[in-house]
C-alpha cells in the first residue's frame, strides 16, 4: 500500500466527519430562501481544500450561486486533471418520507443518510481528499489539478457555461474527471460513456375565470384538470413511445456492438421491480431496462396539480391546471428543438374549450457521448482496476449532467466519468445515502487514477 | 305596505350589519382547525333567533357540528312551515384569489362579499329576519314554524339523517322551505324543482415505492402522474359523455314538456361566457346548456396532485398521484351504484405497471324531483309574484342538497325551493357575495310566503 493510501486509510474517519460537517449545511439551489445555506457551503469547501493543500483556493461569485476554484500546478511537464463537481443539492424535506432529518447525516448499516450524500457532495469530496491524501504524504502530486465546483448544478448551471467562456485560460486542462454518476454495483466498476441531455417545461392549462362551483356549472363547462390530464395522457403511446411528432428523429440508435455490450449490464424484472419499488418495468418494449433508461429519450412527468386535493371533498370546477415535464435526451437530440415539437404538439391537441400554455423552464442541457478509447479513459479504467480490483465496464447512464457538454464544447477538454453512486442511493429521492465503502474506495481510485493519467 | 314589510324596510341596515356579523365567523366545516367556529357560528344564530323572538331555540349537539332548532307554534289549525337551513361554509383562503379577507365582509357595488354570504348564511338569515318582521309588528304568525339550520351541510350532511330520524316529532311539518339555491335572475324569479345528488369519491394511483431520480428510472417505470392522468382521459369521450360503462342506466329522461319549459331559461353561449370566463361552453352537445347543468349527471375532476408542482424543477418521477372527483347525479341515479359503476371500470383500464384504489368519500347525497303542483309550491308561487311582481318560472338546478331527499324521506314532507342566490355569486370559489337587493326582496317574499301558505 502506498503512503497516499495509508494516510487515507489512517483518515478515513476523519473524511467521514468532514463530510458529515458539509451535509450539514442545507445548500439547496432549488431555493431562494437557502442562498445563505449555499453560499456558506461554497466557503466551507473551499477552506477544506485550503487546508487539503490546494492552493489558488477562490470562491467566484456569479449571479447566481458561487463556483469555487482551486488548484496545484506544480507538476512540470505533466498533465493537468480539471475536477468538475457540485455542492449544491435537490430539496429534502422530513416530510417527503425522510426517517431522518435530511441536513443531519447518520451513518447506519454502512451508509450515510443525508441528503447529497451521493449527489454529489460525496462523490465530489473524493477528489479533495485524494490529493490532500498525495499532498500530506508525497508532498506532491503526479499531476497537475484545477477544481472547478458549482453550486447550481441542481438548478440546471445556468452561470457555468459563462465561466467557463471566461475563464478559458485559467480552466485550461487535458483532460475533465467528474464523479457525479453511477457505479453498477458495488463490486463492478464501471465507467459511463453516455449522459441524457435535459429540457425542462411546464404547460398550464386555464378554463374558467376563477374556480367554480361544480353544481352550478358542471356539465357544461370544459375541466382545466381534466383537459390537462387529457393532453398528458396524449404524450405516450400504450407501449411507453412518446407520440410527439419529430421527438425521436435525431436519436442515434444503437450499434449492435454497443447493445451487446449493453446486455452484460441489463437489469432482470425482478432487479428492476426491487430497485424501483414498482409493480412491474414499463416503457418501450423493443428496448431493454438498461438501453430505455441509457440510451432512449424519455418525456416524463415531474408533477402536476390543479383544483383541491387535500382531505376531505371541496366541489369546485377548477380554474386551472399545471404540469411539470422534464425531458431525458440522448444524442444527437437538441433540447430546443425537441421543446418547440412538444410546444407545437400541446398546441395542436389542446381543446378551444380551454387555453393551454406551454413554457420553457431554466435548466436544459445537451445529451453526452464520450470515446472510450482516450488515454484519459484508459487511464481510468486502469485506476479501477487497482481501487476495485476490477476491469470496469462501459455504461450509459439516464441522469443528466448538462454541464458534460459545455466542458466539452467550451473547454475542448475530453471528459471522463468515474461515478461512484449506486442506483439505490436515493438521489434526488427521500432518505439519500452514500455507501461508505464507496466513498472509501473511491478516495483510492482517485488516487491511483492522478498516477495513471501522468503516465 | 304592510307593517311586516315597513318593519323590515326600516331595518333593513341593522339586519346587514347582523349577517355581517355571522359572516365574519369562519364557520369552514371541513377545516377541523375551525370546529370552534362552527361552534361560535351557530350559538351566535341562536341567540339572533331568540331576540327575533323565536322560541324554544337549542342549539343541539351532533357527533360533529351542532344543528340548531327553533319554532313558534302558535297558530293553531294553521299549518306548520319548516325552515331548513345551514350556517357552515366552504373554506376560503385570500391566496385562492379573494380581493379582501373571506371572513370581512365589506359591502361593495350593491353586493356583500364574503364566504357563506350567498352559500348561505344570506340565505337562511333572511328566513329568520322575515319572522322577526311579523312578530315584531303583528305580534303573532299566521303558520307554525320550525327552524332546523345545521352546520355540515358542505361536508355532506353526515349528522342529519340520523337527527331527523331521531326527532321526527319534533320537527314534524306540513311543508319545508329551503333557501340554498338559485335565481335565474335578478328580475326573473324561478322555483327550483330538481336538485343533483352528489358522489364523492377519490383515486390514488401509486408506482414506485419512493420518489425516484427520473434520470435514473425515467423510461422504465410507469408515471403514476402519467397513469392516472391516463385513465382521467379515459372518463369522458371527447364530447364530453361519461365513458363508465352504466353511468346513464338509470336517468331519467326529459319529457318534450320539460325540455320545452327550460328551454325558456337557457342560457346562449354568450352568457355562459361572460358567466363562467371560459373560452366557450363544453359538454353533451345534444343537450342545452340548461339541461347539461340541470337534467344531466357529470363526473367532475375537483382537483388532482402528484410529484413536484412548484416554481422551479425538480426531476423526480414520483412515487404517486391523487385525484379528487365528485358527480352530480339526478333522478333516479343512486350514489352507490354510481361509485361501484365507477370503482370497477377503473380498476378495469388500471394498467398493470401501477397500482389504483378508488375510495369513497363521506358526502354523498341522492338526486330529487319535487312535484311542481302541490299546494306549497302553489303558494311560494303567489310569493314571488307578490314580492317581486313577476311569475316565477320552474327551473332545475345543477347543485346538490343532499339533504332534500331525506327531508322528502325521512320526515314525508313536501320541499318548496326558493332560492335567491345567483349563478354569479362565486360559491365555494373566492369573492363569495350575495347582491343586497336579493337579501331584501328575499325577506319580503319569505313575509308574503308565510300568509300564503296560511290560506
Amino acid at each position: 500500500m502506498s503512503q497516499p493510501h495509508e494516510y487515507a486509510r489512517e483518515n478515513a474517519d476523519q473524511f467521514r466527519q468532514q463530510l458529515h460537517d458539509l451535509l450539514r449545511i442545507p445548500s439547496v439551489s432549488t431555493d431562494p430562501a437557502r442562498a445563505g445555506a449555499v453560499q456558506e457551503a461554497a466557503e466551507w469547501l473551499a477552506d477544506n481544500m485550503r487546508r487539503a493543500g490546494i492552493e489558488n483556493v477562490k470562491v467566484y461569485p456569479t449571479s447566481g450561486h458561487p463556483i469555487v476554484y482551486g488548484d496545484w500546478l506544480h507538476a512540470e511537464g505533466a498533465p493537468t486533471v480539471l475536477i468538475y463537481g457540485h455542492y449544491d443539492v435537490q430539496p429534502a424535506d422530513k416530510a417527503d418520507g425522510w426517517i431522518d432529518d435530511p441536513f443531519n447525516p447518520i451513518e447506519r448499516d454502512g451508509k450515510i443518510y443525508a441528503r447529497g450524500a451521493s449527489d454529489d457532495k460525496g462523490q465530489m469530496f473524493i477528489h479533495v481528499k485524494a490529493v490532500e491524501s498525495i499532498l500530506k504524504t508525497v508532498g506532491k502530486l503526479p499531476v497537475n489539478v484545477k477544481y472547478c465546483i458549482e453550486g447550481e448544478e441542481e438548478v440546471g448551471s445556468p452561470n457555468l457555461p459563462k465561466f467557463l467562456k471566461e475563464h478559458q485560460d485559467l480552466l485550461k486542462a487535458d483532460v475533465c474527471v467528474i464523479s457525479d454518476s453511477g457505479i453498477l454495483s458495488k463490486n463492478q466498476p464501471s465507467i459511463v460513456y453516455a449522459l441524457r441531455g435535459i429540457l425542462a417545461l411546464e404547460v398550464e392549462v386555464r378554463g374558467p375565470a376563477i374556480d367554480l362551483h361544480s353544481g352550478m356549472y358542471g356539465g357544461a363547462v370544459h375541466n382545466p384538470v381534466q383537459a390537462l390530464a387529457e393532453i398528458i395522457a396524449q404524450l405516450h403511446d400504450q407501449d411507453g413511445h412518446v407520440t410527439v411528432p419529430g421527438f425521436y428523429d435525431d436519436v442515434l440508435e444503437l450499434t449492435p456492438e454497443e447493445r451487446a455490450e449493453l446486455k452484460k449490464t441489463d437489469y432482470s424484472e425482478e432487479e428492476w421491480i426491487k430497485m424501483s419499488g414498482a409493480p412491474r418495468a414499463w416503457g418501450e418494449p423493443e428496448f431493454t431496462i438498461r438501453e430505455r433508461i441509457g440510451a432512449r429519450p424519455t418525456l416524463e412527468i415531474n408533477g402536476m396539480a390543479g383544483g383541491f386535493y387535500g382531505d376531505g371533498i371541496k366541489t369546485v370546477l377548477p380554474a386551472r391546471a399545471i404540469a411539470k415535464i422534464t425531458c431525458r435526451l440522448v444524442a444527437n437530440q437538441d433540447p430546443q428543438r425537441i421543446f418547440e415539437a412538444i410546444r407545437n404538439y400541446v398546441m395542436r391537441i389542446t381543446p378551444p374549450s380551454v387555453v393551454a400554455e406551454v413554457r420553457q423552464l431554466k435548466g436544459s442541457g445537451h445529451p453526452v457521448q464520450v470515446d472510450i478509447d482516450t488515454p484519459a479513459m484508459q487511464a481510468a479504467v486502469r485506476a479501477y482496476e487497482k481501487g476495485w480490483g476490477k476491469a470496469p465496464v462501459f455504461m450509459r447512464e439516464g441522469g443528466s449532467i448538462p454541464i458534460v457538454a459545455d466542458f466539452q464544447q467550451t473547454l475542448k477538454v475530453p471528459v471522463v466519468l468515474m461515478g461512484y453512486g449506486l442506483n439505490t442511493d436515493g438521489a434526488h429521492g427521500p432518505n439519500e445515502h452514500f455507501v461508505i465503502d464507496m466513498f472509501h474506495k473511491g478516495i483510492d481510485t482517485a488516487i491511483h487514477f492522478l498516477y495513471e493519467v501522468a503516465n
